[in-house]
């Protein structure tokens, strides 16, 4: 991923230096093992955890002659530890090392994707709970609706991250799994113990049966995943920049003191955080398909799979690393302007209560088609002349003379629409 | 695809009576030529012609027997022809029948979808030319920007679709062919002058080379084409979505008497159309990952690409031609509020204007840095507290002391923003 | 979908005998908790339960007026329940039905794919410890690497939709969920409780927090699950496809009696199941993109989702049950042909045992670098002459000085391949 | 793109100094036109070109500051050119420059993509000249179904890569135009002339009206169209391997001397550059997606496609370049095996002459049915019990009694299925 969409913390995983960091923790745990089976000398094991060392630039030279990543970091490896080198990787495979690398970083990945879901979270929780009274309308086809909250708004966004943060734990555990099990899974060189122990050292589950590695359909499942985290992402980011449309203006991306929207038109403030927000969005999604793809392996593996992963397993969770921030960023910043809320609210000269009258006036005894025909037609006046919808129909003797003033007053009163906000607050934030 | 997103123009093409219809004459014609070539006699051929029949119901209470469809057709072919029909298909494959056939129906399909993008561009240009100078906002990020006309934004939409319609050319050329080649491609048992002659008569291209099917790059780029015309379908749609939003209104889809925006709530007045349209982008867009998996078939055939050819072959163009006669019908009726239009281009106080203000400012001399300090700042103020751009910065000394009132007014004339629309028309709709 | 990929069970859901039913239900329970909260009259509720009823004809006949179904629904309901209809809906929308019947629909939906997994997962379990032991050749590259068994194989995939079956159980779980919160999500005429009873009656959970209706990023964890699913169902059907071709020939998908498997070529046994597998992933994976698509709605909602879901919604659900279950039957029915595995594995003249040489060499003091470079120009030999690799190495001097005949023939024993076999079976069925 | 898979004549493309060069000639040609048209004296834009420069590091430095790259850009290139670079860029607005800028530079990366498929073309053309009667099994369902030639495989693809190379300079001829319109595409502060001017100079095409922005149903057509190039390759890509396989063995990607195919096993030859294509194919059409969803964007242009572009403009091109290249090398060093071909070819026995035998019994008056249970019936004892298919149809009196000896081995002659072959070539490679 382009530095511009990067936070240090999680490009950190995926460079040479923490991949290699791992390959000798794993290499150096199953010598251990194998040690603790009498297959090689103890003092081979702990040769590599106190003289084992790896330098990257020396890697990457030893590579350019072999062309063979894990044998050139062996033969690095080698350099530091010595003759009792020869015990090291014994019975495995290179993928033995890759694949349980790679569920490694993908962990960790996941672990930040976990906190950066915290972080947007807290965010919209105490946005939410600051604005759960600021009435505002709500919108149904982009059209006035009813009155609704910000708050709830909000609300309503914490619980798609909340679950957001459920999903992103099921894929972290469908990725956080240890295969250390030879050429085609049969562990025809090496003992399954050495599986077992890298899996507890490691921190990760044993691969309950692997091939030559571990299955794709973990990690189809994982980028599916962050596809769809993805996407809430951007329906919350959709939302800022509806708020922030000029004529609609209920809410704004915090803009600094000598920042410039533009540098022809000097009077733009734009939500160009949310706008590249959606297109992080698409950027991450577009590992879901290629994902999808690699499940399908010939046999006990082909290697189709690893020109994909190399790409789309840093960019991806880098990407929506970085999203997560940006989006609580602008969570924590965002301006929110109650009295424009106010003024759009008002702005339909009171439509926006129509189904309260529809109900009154069947209520009062008119069949639900009339009620339609007199609310609707009342109301299209307004849409064309505007003026204030109340009024219309106290003068419309056909409203009028079946319900009376006060009703007719109490269908416009806010509060019905607010009377259930704390419960649902309870329920999305349960203390 | 569902009803309610289909023509029955489109329908028909896929219907097993169309398609029947193309076998029997890919076969006929294939007879004239092996009778041509004294492969087959004369009289076979006639009879073809003159007797050859089929019944759809026939033929499948066949297949339900046989379980090949193909050979359910000869044989109710057979039935009609009689005992000459032993001369029909010698030599071909099944395969031949089917792929030229789908060659056939895409063409079919193609033509419609032409025909669709007709309707629409007609709809677009007259629309376009009615709105040539209505002046409206220009927005970018959904913030005003700049005026412009409602003119110039259909014309813009009517330049995408003359870029779809030729794209849809091109495309209806790649699925145009015909292969009458045998079982894996090499003429063995039928001389490549069946596919010549079958290729002329069905109006079809010979395809060069074949293995036992048309090769599916060619439907691939079909998909992915129909995939770049819903996008832009969904792209106009999401215009006409914007200009209905409550607050902007500056368009709206027409709206019946007696028609109902919501069960519940009488006012509502909502895009339906036009969100229904964002939707079948969607689903039409769906069809182009199978079709680019399609492209990969192991050796001279295999036969997974069928089940996603048999739903989406007419799924999306079922979809994509309704959609483009739903679009045509939003263009032609739509509602255009140009009070609206002048309304919101006046939201912003003349903010939008601050460009050629900058300009002035720097002809005058200043630097653009200060230049843009002092325009802002006084645009700040307007968004903040409302009011009016001009007079604050007439107010301004030290915009007042560098440019004089009768330039400041210049700056604020809309018409240097309408002055080349007769040029972009020109080079849009060039007669 | 089409018929051809359907069955009835599933069509069945999507059918609007069992739309109407569950809408029916849904409306019936809210009346009982509107009775119990003293909002409707108690024998209201009653005669909606004891009275109430539909015809799918009569229906579609009032849509086709009104054209709204939800309205059309009420209406020939009414006509059943007679006057104290007007209490039925009353405070409810439309998405308030519409949204918690798909609900509904996904989860029973949900269910046949779990009791599909069922199939397939005993299918494999039976034909894995059916060919425990049945020694056949792992291939990694598409080139033989050393030996493992096809039960094995077959544990690997009653694995991977073990895991499937998990991930539909919490797709189910992500889609099963109740809301009837009005408008926009404020339960501004209606009571929670109604939601709280209707959920408990309908076997749903609630929505904590829904605007008009349930949020789309759950939709979009389901058929993304949907489409991981697919693809362990390619990388199966792939496995037997590979296994069929005519120069693998291990094992066969059965063929009936009088089967045909060309009508040109009466020679041919193809595995049209497994490669129409191949297809149905693809179509079915279809919809993830669009589902993604899905979750960014305007607001309190747009509809743009609408037309998706009723594509998809059913296509993909009854195309994955039809795949499951036709994967079940090709592996019930697979024809395995272990004299055919025996000879494959015997094809290169034992070089499939090249790393325990390999291991053997380094183990009697020879370096890797040297122990490589003696064994691959051994192995290179075969490749290009064939003949036999043991034979060859015994008479390398390099080698045969370095190891004996008894450490080398042991290295040609398959017996260390498969001596982990019930290891790892005890962790795939545990018990 | 990781640098693992670049090409750095395509990665140059992408590079600050590649850009910076493009953003230099647009706004010195921008100036030139100015000038002829007297907005500012010749003797600046004289001055741009004779003493403009610029120089990355200052760049990056300014920007570092302004967070605004045109900005940094103009202020370095000021420092250059001196008091008269305040006529630089003057009417202009940032995407009049970028817009053009990545017109040129997919212009660049198309004539790369080009020249990739011209070796790629030349490769395949060469190798299909070779082997054009190099008979080989013709496969369909992976099952052997007729002979063919070696020859007549690779002119197949070459005839993909040939549509794929007209589909390229259709993409080419999309994406290389021109806009220089302005805040909103009017005009409004520059004249259309210099558009037209800087188009002339660098290549491109006159975009007819533009908003902010080019349209992007250009670049969704752009890299839907590398998306199906791509699966073009992943198909051929696909075909090795399938030949490359132990069981099949009929071509096999060069293997160096000193090569490991295996860290483990020494024995190991595998097709990794064609499994790697497969998976850099996915990689590539990775973007198609979130390029057909960049085409949705808000009135006169939102930035949420911007993102997308900055990653996969270079990463999608510089894959692409990549991959046909490897492609063209692995065609160029193919090891072709035709005498394993012929051993395949034998190896069911002349099942794969079946069809001859079916027409040669209807020929001879039984009926279609009949004959082809009679050579079904001998077929299925060959592949039962193996043996020679002539013969057993030669002992069967229903066949022999039918068709005599010497038809019955005419029927076996390879001949019939090459004698097409020139006719074939002669289209595809029409001189």
């Amino acid at each position: 991923m382009i530095p511009r969409y990067s936070r240090p913390e999680m490009t950190r995983i995926w460079e040479p230096e923490n991949r290699f960091r791992i390959w000798f923790e794993i290499e150096a745990h199953a010598c251990d093992a194998q040690a603790e089976m009498g297959v090689i000398p103890h003092s081979a094991a702990k040769a590599v955890w106190e003289k084992g060392n790896f330098e990257v630039a020396r890697i990457d030279e030893i590579e350019r002659e072999t062309r063979h990543d894990v044998i050139a970091f062996l033969t690095n490896l080698a350099e530091y530890v010595g003759p009792e080198a020869r015990f090291v990787h014994q019975g495995m495979t290179s993928s033995d090392v890759l694949d349980t690398c790679l569920a490694v970083q993908l962990t960790q990945a996941s672990d930040l994707l976990l906190s950066g879901l915290d972080r947007l979270l807290a965010a919209l929780e105490k946005r939410a709970k600051e604005h759960k009274d600021t009435v505002c309308i709500g919108r149904s086809h982009g059209i006035h609706a009813e009155p609704t909250t910000f708050g709830l708004k909000l609300a309503s966004h914490y619980a798609a991250f909340d679950r957001a943060r459920q999903r992103m734990a099921n894929a972290r555990a469908e990725v956080s799994t240890c295969a250390i099990s030879g050429a085609v899974g049969t562990y025809a060189a090496i003992d399954p113990y050495v599986e077992e122990h890298v899996a507890r050292e490691m921190g990760l589950q044993r691969e309950p049966i692997s091939t030559q590695i571990i299955p794709r359909d973990r990690h189809a499942m994982f980028f599916a995943t962050l596809g769809v985290v993805a996407s809430s992402i951007e329906n919350l980011a959709t939302e800022i920049r509806h708020l922030q449309r000029t004529e609609v203006r209920e809410a704004e991306e915090f803009f600094h003191a000598g920042q410039k929207g533009s540098s022809a038109m000097p009077h733009k403030r734009n939500p160009v955080l949310s706008e590249n927000l959606t297109g992080l969005a698409r950027t991450i999604r577009a590992a879901v398909n290629p994902a999808l793809e690699n499940v399908t392996l010939w046999h006990e593996r082909d290697i189709s799979h690893s020109s994909v992963e190399r790409v789309f397993g840093p960019d991806t969770t880098i990407a929506l690393d970085f999203a997560l921030h940006r989006m609580a960023g602008v969570i924590e910043n965002l301006l929110v302007y109650p009295e424009h809320m106010q003024a759009n609210l008002d702005r339909l000269g009171g439509l926006v209560y129509s189904q309260r009258v529809l109900l009154a006036l069947t209520q009062a005894g008119i069949s639900r088609e009339d009620a339609y025909r007199l609310v609707q037609q009342n109301a299209m006046k307004v849409w064309q002349q505007g003026g204030d919808f109340l009024s219309l129909l106290k003068a419309d003797p056909e409203v009028s003379g079946k319900v009376d003033a006060e009703t007719l007053d109490d269908c416009f009163d806010p509060g019905h629409h607010t009377k259930h906000v704390g419960n649902v607050f309870s329920r999305v934030f349960p203390d």
